[in-house]
């Protein structure tokens, strides 16, 4: 359901008698965390989600055999739900520039990027498409790259990392209290961070553009560390101005993009960081190692039964999709800049069938937010001629 | 929630520990059986929307004292959701006759009746402003003079009793597969529940016009016997073929009922059946004896105590909403025609603060209707070309 | 189990997934209420005992069909868990009179009475076997005779009613608070229902014999009027002090016991009140009109279906165990003296297949007491020598 | 609860509203798990008995303060109920010699012993009081020593080692069905695991004594590398053979036993391994270090939580009772012989504040079992003379 309430976090559903249902333990997720979500932002038409909807995991058996919606004759009725929500959905900047908004796959139990039919769309229309795939480079950028990509045969030139300089001071050791003063040792400490993000996104034979979101309490001294050491790793770096310029403010990335495209399109050396035929928990190991930069991977019992279960349901060579927290290359918020000398625990694993991938928990995962102490409902209001306040 | 699904009837919700949430017993409701959809019906304008959303009764504290919706603050925020909600919704007959569908209270722990918002809009609008009121005239045109008219200061001129052949057959006696061939004797007997239904509108002060909807297997015998009885009870009676002839198939029971009205106006005689100052026992005892014709009321101990409990929390002198089966004049579905010597028995009596009335549940009422064994989904379907088949 | 927790009233059990059982709602029940409890006190011996236990309705299969706990194999381990349980306990009184103290079967869900075993074991003992019947002789005499002692093919000889004067008073309508004042008029308008007890007993071809359970408050007047009343009903009756006098405060009752069986063996006359062949809501009928004195009965719909559902099982033609309040000979327990003009609802009804009788319920009943806000334990102590206090 | 049931392991409660309890998440467990049976055998007297079971935490208070089973007044009326049961209990063996057996707290969430009671009792009565704390030595032992004898004042004299050559040739690699058969190497191998028992011993201040089990298929060269083994160590021996012979098979160990107590009575020098005034952390980390031979703890986020909130409740300086696997020296029941190279990891701790010591979970710890697939009761029955057959 798309309303926040964790009262649905864990509930017991089917209770009254037969003909009430039969008791069960169940929960309520919110809309974007749905596989639903998740399979129509991947499928490349009708007969694709059709058939992807078909193959949701809904239940087992009572004798343990696997349930799919395709078995409750669901699909079509499904499909006819989202026959429009399928057509991409143009907006426009406060510019005019166009843009796809269209799909929001949770960043975490799923891939977290705009839909299939978006990106394709904006690049029949137009000479270059721009994608968000956020929530962390670890993250975002490796599930764009080894599951949206991979399924959609994408082929991407360029990678624009954006950083700030506060993030990386802060993961250079400072309090968050204190991002504004000038803390030239811990910016240069904290840069590791960025190295290995850029070095992440080699490793997909993409090349990557540095786009550094100003501040104004950036200093000098800082912006010159930062391009001292994009110099040192031969990576075009630019001071974007978007929030407070508007789009005059990114016209300087945009030129080194295109340039950095002219010289070197990555299109051509793009490949995922994996092979999706390997087994599942090499595939995590690979992920785990190469971009994370862990020792290696320990997964809990219920991870490894979960996985025993997964590849018996032929569900062994399909793309991994690692929910992991987006503070830390590795999996404790609390280890900042480049981690050494961790391992990833992998806690469980559970199968997308009809999405197609499966899903890797490193930790707790919220699929069902709660309202805080104070919800915003209490300052939102309605006066008597329809006039909406406190929205934000 | 929008979506049938029995097993939503009785849950248990919060469980997990207290991040999750207080454990309680709850369950979901359709949107259409929701205390808001009632208020939103029979709201004036926003001011009053946002007054009754304060009012709804929503849980009672450790102290048993009761909690409002004004209380946690939502009324605001609630008012903001359904500020557009709120504006009636224009659509047109087959012939391009504007007709607003507005709003969808459920009529049975709801008044049933479109919102008070459109019909004002109608009025305002046209010369004659034509609202429906079903679910048995016993039930709609009941809760319509006495909650609707009598909330939004609303003088109905004149009523239409639908009846068709086959039914009054039915109350006479003749089981439901045998209603095509004539039967003149049942048809005479059961035609003493249109009798109560024209003597239950008359006690509204309100001239009934009689509408037959024509079936082909209707005999000229039979229409001769309802004509004969219009003529003796002194109403105006028409065969309508609207069903058949769309339009035209009307115009004869429009004139009747124009002709009517500028014969009587019933807007100078209308008035509610009870007086909303008389206890709440009183009042289901006038319904119940003036309209249904039963003998008197029992009220069940629940009852008892939630009379008790609600005229306490000051829900003494509102309107009241009773919830009975459409079937019968009486609360047992079996009983046809006119049943005589019984009693109401009201089960369990709750507030609906908001609204501004209280429910009295004569029998089950279901708020969640379930899925039947081969649900509707199952014939539902899309094709690779977005054409969806088997929605009816 | 034998602890009372009104929270174990309502539960659902088998969470936490598939290898911790499978969800289900259930609830608690003290040991006196459970069926087993019934059967030990019902089983002629250990043969008996066995198939008893195995004919107890435990489930209804996914298809609907009663499983019995001789289906899952369960009679022999329980028959062996209650082998000593089932030889009668030898206590006594404070004068050392032999008492078997056996078995304690819920008086309303159950028959109430003392073990066959027991009985048996004290017939074959002594010249005269007494036992008691109590909760009310409409309730405790009339499931001792249509119950135990169809079982056990008993054939008592004579019944003690016993009475006080303050009950008659209070059913004449003094209020608790000034029953000690002497009032002989309500004594006369109560005494209805004392005549009503003994027309009652005589219907089982049973002579009473009325015990007076004499408090010092009953003035002269008011055990004259007894005594006459008594003599006018051609019934023996004993003013007893045996709480202020011990055995000897007995005697003269005991007497008039042996004396009125001398002249009336009521062993040759005595036999229940309906045929246990007849349906069940026939033999419920006689029990209502005959002892309670009622117009008729009503079967709620849940009834209806129960009755149905016990019949098809081959539940139909055992006796019935009607639970009603004790307070009235209606269902009603604010109806004193002799009710009239009253009818008796039949909520549900439910098969005690292994006992071996069908329970008719007429109200709440409960089977897990919950504990007081005040709880006995608060006064319960033991000090550090082992002295126990508080628990009187 | 005394019974056995995997449903009752998540329940939930109090539902059916206010008057049935407040809905919440509980789970039973049985009798010998419950944090009362483990003060029942801590108690030193009745006084230490009442003061123990007003100290269990019972519940958090709305604003997260504990409420102590002293706070709701229960102590006494649990006292009373315990009395009896307080006093030791004596039976014998089958050659007449007197034992006490008296408690039974779970060897895993509660210490494991017989209660302080029965041993004071033995030790006043006998010259040599033997006891029993078995469940392995790195558990049994070691919480004999560090709770039970911490708490009691008590100095043991000696350990006896119970331990078999298939048990070590197990940990020497034998797989279960091979252990019959001679294998010397194994048994070579395997016999590092009692090595670390006697060290693990000795550090107690304790003089052992190693008592083999012996069974018929222990050849001569086995007994022989156990025998060399023991010199080695410097430790006596004994070949048991109380299964097969009574009394008399264990007439040589009680010789060397006290002949070992003549030459180095260990009362003098026993202390336990801990000093309870360490932090939480700490206690843990010796005992995984000096017992498991661990190369350190692991503490999960729940249990670093569980902790903390422990010592802010005055917690922090009482005795830790780990539960982990007895097949393992370390948390892997797979891991056999000494295990080395690796860590233990609590997933959290638990503060049973009246008997007075907090535990460690390492690993699941079942407090409710569930019956088999084919439970014992099918095989249990009772014939019509009362004898039982199919306990055993």
């Amino acid at each position: 359901m798309d309303m926040n309430d964790r009262a649905l976090r864990n509930i017991i559903v089917g209770l009254g008698g037969k003909v009430n249902g039969i008791p069960r333990q169940d929960s309520f997720r919110i809309t974007v965390a749905a596989e639903v979500m998740a399979i129509l932002c991947l499928a490349s038409d009708l007969k694709d989600l059709k058939a992807r909807l078909g193959k949701i995991l809904v239940a087992y058996d009572l004798d343990g055999n696997p349930v799919y919606a395709h078995d409750i004759g669901a699909e079509g009725a499904m499909t006819a739900l989202l026959r429009d929500a399928l057509k991409p959905n143009l907006v426009q900047t406060l510019e005019n520039t166009p843009v796809f908004m269209h799909g929001g796959p949770f960043a975490n139990i799923a891939h977290g990027c705009n839909s299939v039919r978006a990106t394709e769309l904006a690049l029949g229309l137009g000479d270059y498409c721009i994608t968000e795939a956020g929530f962390g480079a670890d993250l975002g950028a490796e599930k764009f790259c080894d599951i949206k990509c991979r399924f959609a045969g994408l082929k991407p030139s360029c990678a624009v990392i954006v950083a700030t300089i506060r993030a990386l001071k802060y993961n250079g050791g400072v309090p968050k209290t204190e991002l504004a003063a000038e803390n030239t040792e811990a910016l240069s400490k904290g840069i590791v961070n960025l190295r290995t993000h850029i070095e992440n996104i080699r490793k997909f034979g993409l090349p990557p553009v540095i786009a550094i979101n100003r501040f104004a309490s950036d200093t000098d001294a800082e912006i010159k560390i930062i391009q001292d050491f994009c110099r040192e790793m031969d990576v075009e770096v630019s001071l974007t101005e978007v929030f407070a310029k508007g789009g005059e403010g990114g016209t300087d990335l945009a030129q080194k993009v295109v340039s950095t495209i002219e010289k070197n399109d990555g299109a051509a050396s793009f490949s995922p960081i994996y092979d999706e035929k390997l087994p599942i928990k090499e595939k995590i190991g690979i992920i785990a190692k190469e971009i994370y930069r862990a020792d290696g991977v320990d997964f809990l019992p219920a991870a490894e039964k979960s996985i025993a279960e997964i590849e018996k349901l032929g569900g062994g060579n399909v793309p991994v999709c690692i929910a992991k927290t987006q503070y830390s290359l590795s999996d404790d918020p609390a280890k900042l800049g480049k981690p050494e000398n961790f391992r990833i625990t992998v806690r469980d694993v559970r199968y997308s069938a009809g999405a197609g991938f499966v899903v890797a928990f490193t930790g707790d995962v919220m699929i069902m937010p709660g309202l805080p102490k104070a919800p915003a409902a209490l300052k939102i209001d309605c006066d008597d001629n329809g006039n909406i306040s406190g929205l934000f």
